[in-house]
Protein backbone atom coordinates (compact mmCIF):
# COMPACT_ATOMS: atom_id res chain seq x y z
CA UNK A 1 0.00 0.00 0.00
CA UNK A 2 1.56 3.33 -1.06
CA UNK A 3 2.34 5.85 1.83
CA UNK A 4 -0.01 8.72 0.91
CA UNK A 5 1.06 10.64 3.79
CA UNK A 6 4.77 11.70 2.77
CA UNK A 7 3.62 15.50 3.19
CA UNK A 8 4.96 16.78 6.16
CA UNK A 9 1.67 16.47 8.88
CA UNK A 10 -0.22 19.32 9.61
CA UNK A 11 -1.00 21.14 13.09
CA UNK A 12 -5.12 20.47 13.36
CA UNK A 13 -6.79 21.62 16.39
CA UNK A 14 -7.35 19.43 18.99
CA UNK A 15 -11.55 19.74 18.65
CA UNK A 16 -11.32 18.40 14.86
CA UNK A 17 -8.31 15.65 15.73
CA UNK A 18 -10.85 13.98 18.30
CA UNK A 19 -13.84 13.95 16.03
CA UNK A 20 -11.59 12.31 12.98
CA UNK A 21 -11.83 8.59 14.63
CA UNK A 22 -15.57 9.56 14.97
CA UNK A 23 -15.64 9.60 11.01
CA UNK A 24 -13.27 6.48 10.73
CA UNK A 25 -15.22 4.62 12.74
CA UNK A 26 -18.39 5.66 10.67
CA UNK A 27 -16.64 4.80 7.52
CA UNK A 28 -15.26 1.61 8.59
CA UNK A 29 -18.92 0.46 9.47
CA UNK A 30 -20.19 1.52 6.08
CA UNK A 31 -17.52 -0.37 4.14
CA UNK A 32 -18.09 -3.23 5.89
CA UNK A 33 -22.12 -2.67 4.25
CA UNK A 34 -20.47 -2.07 1.07
CA UNK A 35 -21.98 1.76 0.47
CA UNK A 36 -19.65 3.01 -1.67
CA UNK A 37 -20.27 7.15 -1.36
CA UNK A 38 -21.37 9.25 1.51
CA UNK A 39 -21.89 13.09 1.54
CA UNK A 40 -21.31 14.48 4.54
CA UNK A 41 -24.74 15.55 4.94
CA UNK A 42 -25.57 11.96 5.25
CA UNK A 43 -23.02 11.76 7.79
CA UNK A 44 -23.77 14.76 10.02
CA UNK A 45 -27.41 13.01 9.72
CA UNK A 46 -26.05 9.61 11.22
CA UNK A 47 -23.18 11.18 13.61
CA UNK A 48 -25.18 14.26 14.66
CA UNK A 49 -22.42 16.68 14.20
CA UNK A 50 -22.90 19.53 12.05
CA UNK A 51 -22.61 19.17 8.05
CA UNK A 52 -20.26 22.40 7.82
CA UNK A 53 -18.45 21.09 10.86
CA UNK A 54 -17.86 17.27 9.05
CA UNK A 55 -16.71 19.50 5.44
CA UNK A 56 -13.97 21.88 7.74
CA UNK A 57 -12.83 18.86 9.15
CA UNK A 58 -12.56 16.52 6.16
CA UNK A 59 -10.93 19.33 4.31
CA UNK A 60 -8.01 19.18 6.49
CA UNK A 61 -7.02 15.83 5.04
CA UNK A 62 -5.88 15.03 1.95
CA UNK A 63 -9.38 14.37 -0.20
CA UNK A 64 -12.18 15.65 -1.99
CA UNK A 65 -16.01 15.11 -2.01
CA UNK A 66 -17.78 14.44 -5.34
CA UNK A 67 -20.54 17.26 -5.89
CA UNK A 68 -23.73 15.64 -5.30
CA UNK A 69 -22.34 11.81 -4.84
CA UNK A 70 -19.74 12.72 -1.49
CA UNK A 71 -16.65 11.12 -0.36
CA UNK A 72 -15.80 7.84 -1.85
CA UNK A 73 -15.96 5.69 1.54
CA UNK A 74 -13.24 3.07 0.78
CA UNK A 75 -10.77 6.41 0.16
CA UNK A 76 -11.65 8.13 2.97
CA UNK A 77 -11.31 5.33 5.43
CA UNK A 78 -7.78 4.89 3.90
CA UNK A 79 -6.89 8.55 4.41
CA UNK A 80 -8.44 8.94 7.37
CA UNK A 81 -6.64 5.71 8.67
CA UNK A 82 -3.30 6.90 7.46
CA UNK A 83 -3.56 10.22 8.56
CA UNK A 84 -4.21 9.34 11.90
CA UNK A 85 -1.63 6.78 12.30
CA UNK A 86 -3.50 3.77 13.64
CA UNK A 87 -2.34 1.49 11.23
CA UNK A 88 1.32 2.60 12.54
CA UNK A 89 3.19 0.77 15.82
CA UNK A 90 3.24 2.87 18.58
CA UNK A 91 5.17 1.48 21.26
CA UNK A 92 4.04 2.41 24.28
CA UNK A 93 5.51 1.14 28.58
CA UNK A 94 2.65 1.59 31.28
CA UNK A 95 3.83 2.91 34.89
CA UNK A 96 1.42 1.77 37.44
CA UNK A 97 0.12 -2.11 36.78
CA UNK A 98 -3.22 -1.41 39.51
CA UNK A 99 -6.75 -1.91 38.66
CA UNK A 100 -6.81 0.69 35.90
CA UNK A 101 -3.54 -0.05 34.70
CA UNK A 102 -4.15 -3.79 34.61
CA UNK A 103 -7.65 -3.11 32.53
CA UNK A 104 -5.60 -0.92 29.84
CA UNK A 105 -3.06 -3.81 29.24
CA UNK A 106 -6.04 -6.26 28.77
CA UNK A 107 -7.88 -3.96 26.31
CA UNK A 108 -7.11 -5.39 23.04
CA UNK A 109 -8.55 -2.15 21.69
CA UNK A 110 -5.90 -0.37 21.90
CA UNK A 111 -3.44 -2.62 19.40
CA UNK A 112 -6.02 -2.03 16.73
CA UNK A 113 -5.47 1.53 17.57
CA UNK A 114 -2.27 1.79 16.93
CA UNK A 115 -0.83 1.55 20.58
CA UNK A 116 1.62 -1.75 21.33
CA UNK A 117 2.27 -2.00 25.39
CA UNK A 118 5.23 -3.55 25.23
CA UNK A 119 6.05 -3.53 29.21
CA UNK A 120 4.17 -2.55 32.41
CA UNK A 121 6.57 -0.83 35.73
CA UNK A 122 5.01 -0.86 38.71
CA UNK A 123 6.87 -0.79 42.37
CA UNK A 124 4.64 -3.87 44.11
CA UNK A 125 6.89 -6.64 44.46
CA UNK A 126 4.29 -9.69 44.19
CA UNK A 127 3.41 -8.37 40.21
CA UNK A 128 7.33 -7.64 39.46
CA UNK A 129 8.11 -10.19 37.48
CA UNK A 130 5.41 -11.63 36.51
CA UNK A 131 3.40 -10.65 32.84
CA UNK A 132 -0.14 -9.61 31.93
CA UNK A 133 -1.59 -11.44 28.41
CA UNK A 134 2.17 -11.85 27.79
CA UNK A 135 3.51 -8.64 28.92
CA UNK A 136 5.91 -8.43 31.63
CA UNK A 137 5.83 -6.33 34.34
CA UNK A 138 9.46 -4.74 35.37
CA UNK A 139 10.12 -2.85 38.58
CA UNK A 140 9.97 0.85 37.94
CA UNK A 141 13.84 0.95 39.45
CA UNK A 142 14.60 -0.50 35.91
CA UNK A 143 13.08 1.32 33.58
CA UNK A 144 16.12 3.72 32.42
CA UNK A 145 18.03 -0.02 31.65
CA UNK A 146 14.51 -1.43 30.04
CA UNK A 147 13.43 1.95 28.30
CA UNK A 148 15.82 1.44 25.80
CA UNK A 149 15.60 -1.80 25.06
CA UNK A 150 12.02 -1.54 24.01
CA UNK A 151 11.72 1.39 22.28
CA UNK A 152 8.94 2.99 23.35
CA UNK A 153 8.44 6.29 22.80
CA UNK A 154 5.19 6.78 24.84
CA UNK A 155 4.35 6.04 28.28
CA UNK A 156 0.81 5.67 30.07
CA UNK A 157 0.70 7.01 33.41
CA UNK A 158 -2.27 5.44 35.87
CA UNK A 159 0.04 5.53 39.29
CA UNK A 160 -2.04 7.08 42.24
CA UNK A 161 -2.12 11.23 41.98
CA UNK A 162 0.63 11.66 44.17
CA UNK A 163 2.95 10.03 42.15
CA UNK A 164 2.37 11.65 38.92
CA UNK A 165 4.88 14.09 38.77
CA UNK A 166 7.45 12.62 39.87
CA UNK A 167 6.74 9.29 37.26
CA UNK A 168 6.18 11.70 34.47
CA UNK A 169 9.34 13.58 35.03
CA UNK A 170 11.30 10.05 35.27
CA UNK A 171 9.80 8.87 32.16
CA UNK A 172 10.88 11.90 29.90
CA UNK A 173 14.29 11.63 31.90
CA UNK A 174 14.57 8.55 30.39
CA UNK A 175 13.75 9.45 26.82
CA UNK A 176 9.84 9.00 26.92
CA UNK A 177 8.29 11.84 24.23
CA UNK A 178 5.04 11.37 24.99
CA UNK A 179 2.52 11.06 27.96
CA UNK A 180 -1.03 9.35 28.08
CA UNK A 181 -2.40 10.45 31.42
CA UNK A 182 -4.92 8.71 33.49
CA UNK A 183 -4.38 10.47 36.40
CA UNK A 184 -6.42 13.59 37.53
CA UNK A 185 -2.88 15.45 38.29
CA UNK A 186 -2.03 18.03 35.56
CA UNK A 187 0.92 16.71 34.89
CA UNK A 188 3.78 19.80 34.14
CA UNK A 189 6.28 19.09 31.66
CA UNK A 190 8.55 21.28 29.10
CA UNK A 191 6.38 22.30 25.94
CA UNK A 192 8.27 19.83 24.01
CA UNK A 193 6.77 16.64 25.77
CA UNK A 194 2.99 15.81 24.50
CA UNK A 195 1.02 15.27 27.28
CA UNK A 196 -2.69 14.09 26.83
CA UNK A 197 -5.52 13.43 29.87
CA UNK A 198 -7.75 11.63 30.21
CA UNK A 199 -9.71 11.02 33.35
CA UNK A 200 -12.38 9.11 32.62
CA UNK A 201 -13.35 9.39 36.25
CA UNK A 202 -14.02 13.47 35.76
CA UNK A 203 -17.04 12.04 33.31
CA UNK A 204 -18.70 9.81 35.86
CA UNK A 205 -18.73 13.57 37.70
CA UNK A 206 -20.72 15.27 34.85
CA UNK A 207 -23.37 11.78 34.98
CA UNK A 208 -23.69 12.18 38.43
CA UNK A 209 -24.64 15.48 37.99
CA UNK A 210 -26.79 15.74 35.11
CA UNK A 211 -28.68 12.26 36.20
CA UNK A 212 -29.45 14.04 39.40
CA UNK A 213 -30.87 17.53 37.52
CA UNK A 214 -33.05 15.26 35.52
CA UNK A 215 -34.59 13.83 38.51
CA UNK A 216 -35.23 16.79 40.21
CA UNK A 217 -37.11 18.19 37.28
CA UNK A 218 -39.23 15.23 36.94
CA UNK A 219 -40.09 15.27 40.47
CA UNK B 1 -22.46 11.69 58.70
CA UNK B 2 -24.79 14.88 57.61
CA UNK B 3 -26.07 15.12 54.26
CA UNK B 4 -24.94 18.71 53.31
CA UNK B 5 -26.19 18.56 50.09
CA UNK B 6 -29.76 18.53 50.52
CA UNK B 7 -29.86 22.22 49.01
CA UNK B 8 -31.05 21.34 45.32
CA UNK B 9 -28.53 20.24 43.10
CA UNK B 10 -27.00 23.19 40.76
CA UNK B 11 -26.45 22.49 36.77
CA UNK B 12 -22.71 23.47 36.41
CA UNK B 13 -20.75 23.48 33.04
CA UNK B 14 -19.15 20.64 32.04
CA UNK B 15 -15.70 22.02 31.73
CA UNK B 16 -16.24 22.40 35.55
CA UNK B 17 -17.90 19.53 36.57
CA UNK B 18 -15.00 17.97 34.35
CA UNK B 19 -12.41 19.99 37.00
CA UNK B 20 -14.37 18.98 40.57
CA UNK B 21 -12.48 15.61 40.50
CA UNK B 22 -8.72 17.16 39.84
CA UNK B 23 -9.15 19.50 42.83
CA UNK B 24 -10.77 16.36 45.28
CA UNK B 25 -7.62 14.22 43.86
CA UNK B 26 -6.05 16.90 45.08
CA UNK B 27 -7.33 17.57 48.27
CA UNK B 28 -7.29 13.77 48.97
CA UNK B 29 -3.27 13.90 49.00
CA UNK B 30 -2.92 16.93 51.32
CA UNK B 31 -5.52 15.42 53.83
CA UNK B 32 -3.51 11.92 53.39
CA UNK B 33 -0.29 14.68 54.03
CA UNK B 34 -1.99 16.22 57.23
CA UNK B 35 -2.14 19.88 55.16
CA UNK B 36 -4.85 22.08 56.87
CA UNK B 37 -5.25 24.83 54.49
CA UNK B 38 -4.87 25.28 51.30
CA UNK B 39 -5.32 28.80 48.91
CA UNK B 40 -6.55 28.47 45.35
CA UNK B 41 -3.00 29.95 44.21
CA UNK B 42 -1.43 26.72 45.91
CA UNK B 43 -3.83 24.74 44.08
CA UNK B 44 -3.58 26.38 40.70
CA UNK B 45 0.90 26.40 41.16
CA UNK B 46 0.29 22.51 41.61
CA UNK B 47 -2.33 21.48 39.41
CA UNK B 48 -1.36 24.17 36.54
CA UNK B 49 -4.72 25.67 36.22
CA UNK B 50 -5.38 29.73 36.45
CA UNK B 51 -6.42 30.64 40.11
CA UNK B 52 -8.89 32.58 39.49
CA UNK B 53 -10.38 29.87 37.53
CA UNK B 54 -10.17 27.61 40.62
CA UNK B 55 -11.93 30.65 42.52
CA UNK B 56 -15.19 30.39 40.06
CA UNK B 57 -15.28 26.62 40.29
CA UNK B 58 -15.15 26.66 43.86
CA UNK B 59 -17.38 29.22 44.10
CA UNK B 60 -20.12 27.25 42.85
CA UNK B 61 -20.01 25.16 45.89
CA UNK B 62 -21.33 25.65 49.45
CA UNK B 63 -17.53 26.45 50.77
CA UNK B 64 -15.76 29.54 51.47
CA UNK B 65 -12.31 30.47 51.76
CA UNK B 66 -10.54 32.31 54.29
CA UNK B 67 -8.52 35.72 53.49
CA UNK B 68 -4.86 34.46 53.62
CA UNK B 69 -5.64 30.90 55.12
CA UNK B 70 -6.94 29.72 51.94
CA UNK B 71 -9.48 26.62 52.32
CA UNK B 72 -9.71 24.05 55.36
CA UNK B 73 -8.70 20.85 53.24
CA UNK B 74 -11.08 18.29 55.36
CA UNK B 75 -13.76 20.87 54.83
CA UNK B 76 -12.97 21.21 50.92
CA UNK B 77 -12.49 17.64 50.48
CA UNK B 78 -16.03 16.90 52.78
CA UNK B 79 -17.76 18.87 50.29
CA UNK B 80 -16.11 18.14 46.83
CA UNK B 81 -16.53 14.71 47.80
CA UNK B 82 -20.59 15.37 48.52
CA UNK B 83 -20.88 17.18 45.61
CA UNK B 84 -19.36 15.03 42.67
CA UNK B 85 -21.50 11.95 44.58
CA UNK B 86 -18.35 9.79 44.37
CA UNK B 87 -19.84 8.26 47.90
CA UNK B 88 -23.17 7.90 46.64
CA UNK B 89 -23.00 4.00 45.16
CA UNK B 90 -25.01 3.89 41.76
CA UNK B 91 -25.93 0.78 39.91
CA UNK B 92 -24.54 0.72 36.48
CA UNK B 93 -24.72 -2.44 33.46
CA UNK B 94 -22.31 -3.03 31.17
CA UNK B 95 -23.44 -3.94 27.42
CA UNK B 96 -20.73 -5.47 25.95
CA UNK B 97 -18.34 -7.44 27.41
CA UNK B 98 -15.81 -7.27 24.67
CA UNK B 99 -12.12 -6.10 25.48
CA UNK B 100 -12.55 -2.70 26.39
CA UNK B 101 -16.18 -4.00 28.52
CA UNK B 102 -14.14 -6.37 30.24
CA UNK B 103 -11.32 -4.19 30.99
CA UNK B 104 -13.72 -1.89 32.55
CA UNK B 105 -15.89 -4.34 34.83
CA UNK B 106 -11.95 -5.26 36.32
CA UNK B 107 -11.34 -2.03 37.06
CA UNK B 108 -12.09 -1.18 40.54
CA UNK B 109 -11.33 2.18 40.51
CA UNK B 110 -14.90 2.86 39.12
CA UNK B 111 -16.19 1.49 42.48
CA UNK B 112 -14.05 4.17 44.35
CA UNK B 113 -15.84 6.89 42.08
CA UNK B 114 -19.35 5.63 43.30
CA UNK B 115 -20.06 3.45 40.25
CA UNK B 116 -21.02 0.08 41.16
CA UNK B 117 -21.17 -2.68 38.03
CA UNK B 118 -23.41 -4.93 38.68
CA UNK B 119 -24.24 -6.82 35.88
CA UNK B 120 -22.57 -7.39 32.09
CA UNK B 121 -24.78 -7.90 29.01
CA UNK B 122 -23.81 -9.72 25.78
CA UNK B 123 -24.79 -11.87 22.55
CA UNK B 124 -21.59 -13.90 22.86
CA UNK B 125 -22.68 -17.83 23.68
CA UNK B 126 -19.10 -18.16 25.49
CA UNK B 127 -19.18 -15.72 27.84
CA UNK B 128 -23.29 -15.81 28.84
CA UNK B 129 -23.79 -17.07 32.43
CA UNK B 130 -20.39 -16.53 33.64
CA UNK B 131 -19.06 -14.20 36.00
CA UNK B 132 -16.15 -11.93 35.50
CA UNK B 133 -14.86 -10.34 38.81
CA UNK B 134 -17.55 -11.81 40.68
CA UNK B 135 -19.59 -9.74 38.48
CA UNK B 136 -22.42 -12.00 36.27
CA UNK B 137 -22.72 -11.78 32.29
CA UNK B 138 -26.25 -12.65 31.01
CA UNK B 139 -27.62 -12.56 27.61
CA UNK B 140 -28.93 -9.03 26.37
CA UNK B 141 -32.80 -10.94 25.36
CA UNK B 142 -32.82 -11.08 28.85
CA UNK B 143 -32.22 -7.06 29.36
CA UNK B 144 -36.02 -6.08 30.33
CA UNK B 145 -36.56 -8.93 33.09
CA UNK B 146 -32.92 -8.68 34.59
CA UNK B 147 -32.67 -4.76 34.25
CA UNK B 148 -35.44 -3.95 36.97
CA UNK B 149 -33.98 -6.24 39.52
CA UNK B 150 -30.80 -4.97 39.48
CA UNK B 151 -31.91 -1.54 39.90
CA UNK B 152 -29.71 0.43 37.59
CA UNK B 153 -30.16 3.85 36.40
CA UNK B 154 -27.16 3.52 34.10
CA UNK B 155 -26.40 1.79 30.77
CA UNK B 156 -22.02 1.12 29.93
CA UNK B 157 -22.48 0.83 25.94
CA UNK B 158 -18.70 -0.93 25.30
CA UNK B 159 -20.29 -2.61 22.22
CA UNK B 160 -18.92 -2.28 18.45
CA UNK B 161 -20.11 0.92 16.65
CA UNK B 162 -22.64 -0.49 14.26
CA UNK B 163 -24.36 -1.59 17.78
CA UNK B 164 -24.05 1.15 19.81
CA UNK B 165 -27.50 3.10 18.74
CA UNK B 166 -29.46 0.31 18.24
CA UNK B 167 -28.39 -1.08 22.28
CA UNK B 168 -28.72 2.52 23.36
CA UNK B 169 -32.23 2.45 22.28
CA UNK B 170 -33.26 -0.87 23.57
CA UNK B 171 -31.84 0.34 27.48
CA UNK B 172 -33.89 3.30 27.53
CA UNK B 173 -36.63 1.44 26.49
CA UNK B 174 -36.01 -0.55 29.84
CA UNK B 175 -35.62 2.47 31.93
CA UNK B 176 -31.93 3.30 31.49
CA UNK B 177 -31.54 6.85 32.39
CA UNK B 178 -27.94 7.52 31.82
CA UNK B 179 -25.48 6.14 29.30
CA UNK B 180 -21.46 6.27 29.50
CA UNK B 181 -20.72 5.98 25.56
CA UNK B 182 -17.02 4.17 25.19
CA UNK B 183 -18.21 3.59 21.14
CA UNK B 184 -17.32 6.61 18.91
CA UNK B 185 -21.09 6.93 17.79
CA UNK B 186 -22.44 9.86 18.52
CA UNK B 187 -25.84 7.92 19.94
CA UNK B 188 -28.89 10.04 19.68
CA UNK B 189 -31.63 10.05 22.67
CA UNK B 190 -34.22 12.43 23.84
CA UNK B 191 -32.97 15.46 25.53
CA UNK B 192 -34.20 13.85 29.15
CA UNK B 193 -31.54 10.95 28.67
CA UNK B 194 -28.08 12.09 30.12
CA UNK B 195 -25.16 11.07 27.74
CA UNK B 196 -21.86 11.26 28.29
CA UNK B 197 -19.32 10.29 25.68
CA UNK B 198 -15.73 8.50 26.27
CA UNK B 199 -13.74 7.71 23.08
CA UNK B 200 -10.11 7.23 25.03
CA UNK B 201 -9.01 6.21 21.12
CA UNK B 202 -9.53 9.79 20.10
CA UNK B 203 -7.09 10.61 22.39
CA UNK B 204 -4.89 8.68 20.73
CA UNK B 205 -5.20 10.71 17.38
CA UNK B 206 -4.21 13.54 19.68
CA UNK B 207 -1.09 11.99 20.70
CA UNK B 208 -0.33 10.23 17.46
CA UNK B 209 -0.22 13.53 15.64
CA UNK B 210 1.83 15.99 18.00
CA UNK B 211 4.07 13.53 18.46
CA UNK B 212 4.62 13.75 14.58
CA UNK B 213 4.83 17.47 14.93
CA UNK B 214 7.38 17.58 17.74
CA UNK B 215 9.51 15.26 15.56
CA UNK B 216 9.42 16.90 11.88
CA UNK B 217 10.58 20.55 14.55
CA UNK B 218 13.49 18.44 16.06
CA UNK B 219 14.66 17.40 12.99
Amino acid sequence: MADIRNHTREMLPEPTLRRLPWYLAYVNMLNARNVEFVSSTQIAKDLNVDASQIAKDLSCLNIKGKTRIGYEVKMLEQVLQDFLGFKEVHNAILIGVGSLGGALIQDSGLSRYGLNIVAGFDVNPTIIGTKICGIPIYNIADLEYKRKALKAEIAIIAVPVDQAQSVADLTVANGIKALWNFTPSRIKLSDNIVVQNTSIYSHLAVMYNRLDIQKQQSK
